[in-house]
């Protein structure tokens, strides 16, 4: 963990390099995956079950490569009920949330009976990935193919890899809960490699959504454009702006609620309040040694861990802005305030009674949120990622007339004969 | 050109060809792409002023290394008048259009004070890359520069290549309509890796959009997620659907705009009368021949032009989906018949008066759209494009105790504890 003051000399310099860590994939996995996803487009489903023999342990010929419905509705089934509540509320609140991200298409005719518009569609085929092991979060299903569904996308097809052959029953019951419509055993870059170009049994995909680790990241990103991809996910953050008012234990704990994800993982605290800072590196300290996740948040913390001491909150907010956090917590007591003037984070948490971990669960927003610095420009998943818009033009005789002369000249200065041609030859 | 019946017993075969007809970059491209980024990002300007002297055959330090404000507007105010005014209406028109994409936020609130919602944000910085040479266009200029306007990016810089230290008038002029805020001589993959990572000279952005070679497109895609990108654009492509009734010369000047473009543009007729379908053939032979385009145009009718004969028109409309073409023309007497059964294409130009050409300059719906079957899962150019979302959550006491127990359990659950702690933390 490193502590930093903005009164210090040496602040700028500190921060600049606080902001430019880089924490992501090399280009090692850069090209294995380019040796995976080649193999799994020449050799299709034979690839696909020796990277899972020799990655996965196991024989998908034995497993079976689809796990059946009637597995995740026992898997649903045998939920104890409050979690199964708590599954059933998350979704429901989702989709709630979801639901207002429709977006709506437009069509208008000016006087000249020129007619122009957008629709709005539905993807055919969506592509959900979901981890196996230790990061198999049935919240994850439920973040990523609620969107999906709320945007009307005909198949959703979940993936998941099962190490040793074993399935994760949490993340059978969300599919359950979901209605995706094909559950595949498979993972990592082959998985993403066989939605994206389908194999003799899996039918392709147009969009590929999900979490996962460096390589499947980079499998996305290397088939962005054969398939749409949901973003380029990095290792997590949370930057929290917080007085000295709050509670020092809340706040350590939501810094620490980051820092169990992954040793890659960074937090962040923004405090106007030297006590304050004392406190919590305190109660973090104290904290983590309780944690069942004691070891990946003892590493993150204290690689990646910060907190900076400023002069007034609002001092804070460029340097928030720089790090475009995907996660940002706002604890005091006017937080919209602070909000107005935040132009850069993925998700934004507000007041002292709002923790981060509400909204990677329960509340409704999407979890799926741009990462190392994309905030800048990049957005949380939503029902945007699984449609598409396609513009119309209508136009008659009196509609070409008007503007028509306008694009010939364009078009024969631009040096492009048949397109002005084919206006002008409709002109009277 | 082929020619093709659907009820031919190997149609299905010979349309499944013509769909999958890969018509996009190579291998070596990729290869040469990565190492021109590497060496941007090490060497920054020195590396751009190299690729520069080699690939455009002039040096930077003597024609200086952006073009002033002043030559867009000489250029500008050298413009024949009818051009001038030609360009000033698409400005505006595109303008009008675009306006109507700006995205609304939402915020609201539940019983139990639990508020929720989402806030859109321009981004910062944009790059716009202008190719140079033979593709030139300021239609170019505004169509990617408008949205990022009409978006409020606080900065858009345009780069474009200028062979031989040549610049391009018609570029400047649009430069100067737009009013872009930075213009520099400089293109190809080591431009668009100079905006990704910035440079001394150049200061980098967050989202780069615009058309160019395969360089040019692979750069953009190597480096998605370091920036965000438009689309992975491709060759361009033109589906027409026409009845008997339309004039050949019409259908034909339309299939040749798209033809004229590049080798590897594909133009596609369907149509439901057999002598119609002979009519257009004979009129494209006809009006090659007479374009100043031809030789561009001959070779890209010739390797992918295809006209293809229906029992009806309703028959074309799978076929089209699966094509999912960037323009899709549908002359008819009722285009919003069919239309309303199309679910996949960029654009979609109604009516016998709505040659596609129209769209590409003055339309005002944008004439960046997605290439090679993205339209299955991609959108044009909006101005969604230059913003991006933040949701926010904001929770009471009372609205953490409804839906925190919830929380809690599925943290737990996925074994994230300090997940559960920092909500259970908080709860009464």
């Amino acid at each position: 963990m490193i502590n930093l003051t903005t009164t210090a000399p040496t602040f700028a310099a500190d921060f600049t390099t606080l902001v430019n860590a880089r924490r992501e994939a090399d280009a090692d996995v850069a090209r294995d995956v380019r040796a995976i996803i080649a193999r799994v487009r020449d050799e299709g489903d034979a690839a696909v079950h020796a990277y899972t023999k020799s990655f996965d342990r196991h024989d998908l010929d034995a497993t079976g490569w689809q796990i059946d419905r009637e597995e995740w509705r026992a898997a649903y089934d045998g939920l104890a009920p409050d979690l199964r509540a708590a599954l059933q509320l998350a979704a429901q609140r989702i989709a709630t949330y979801h639901e207002k991200q429709k977006p709506q298409g437009t069509d208008s005719t000016d006087a000249n009976g020129i007619r122009t518009g957008a629709r709005w569609n539905a993807i055919e085929h969506a592509g959900i990935y979901i981890p196996g092991g230790r990061a198999a979060y049935p919240s994850s299903v439920l973040m990523n193919a609620i969107p999906a569904k709320v945007a009307g996308v005909d198949r959703i097809v979940m993936v998941t890899p099962t190490p040793d052959g074993e399935v994760n029953p949490l993340v059978l019951a969300a599919a359950h809960i979901v209605g995706v419509d094909e559950l595949w055993r498979i993972g990592g870059a082959q998985a993403i490699a066989a939605l994206a170009y389908g194999t003799d049994r899996l039918r392709p995909v147009d969009v590929i959504t999900g979490p996962g680790n460096a390589w499947v990241a980079e499998a996305k990103r290397q088939l962005y454009g054969v398939v749409g991809i949901d973003m380029v996910a990095g290792p997590s953050e949370i930057v929290v702006v917080a007085d000295g008012e709050n509670r020092a234990d809340w706040i350590a704990a939501d810094l620490l609620s980051q820092s169990e994800h992954d040793p890659t993982s960074q937090s962040i605290l923004f405090t106007d309040s030297a006590a304050f800072a004392d406190a919590v590196a305190a109660e973090v300290d104290a904290q983590i040694e309780t944690l069942a996740t004691s070891k990946v948040a003892r590493a993150a913390w204290d690689a990646n861990g910060a907190i900076i001491v400023v002069r007034t909150l609002e001092e804070a907010l460029p340097l928030v802005d720089r790090l475009a956090a995907e996660h940002l917590e706002l604890a005091c007591d006017d937080p919209q305030a602070l909000f107005d003037k935040v132009r850069h984070a993925g998700s934004v948490f507000m007041g002292r009674h709002t923790p981060e971990a509400i909204g990677d669960y329960v509340a409704g927003p999407n979890h799926v949120l741009p990462t190392g610095r994309r905030a800048r420009f990049a957005s949380g998943l939503s029902v945007l990622d699984f449609m598409k818009r396609t513009s119309f033009l209508q136009l008659g005789p009196q509609g070409l007339a008007a503007i028509g002369p306008a694009a010939v000249a364009l078009a024969e200065a631009e040096g492009l004969p048949a397109h002005a041609r084919s206006v002008a030859l409709r002109l009277p």
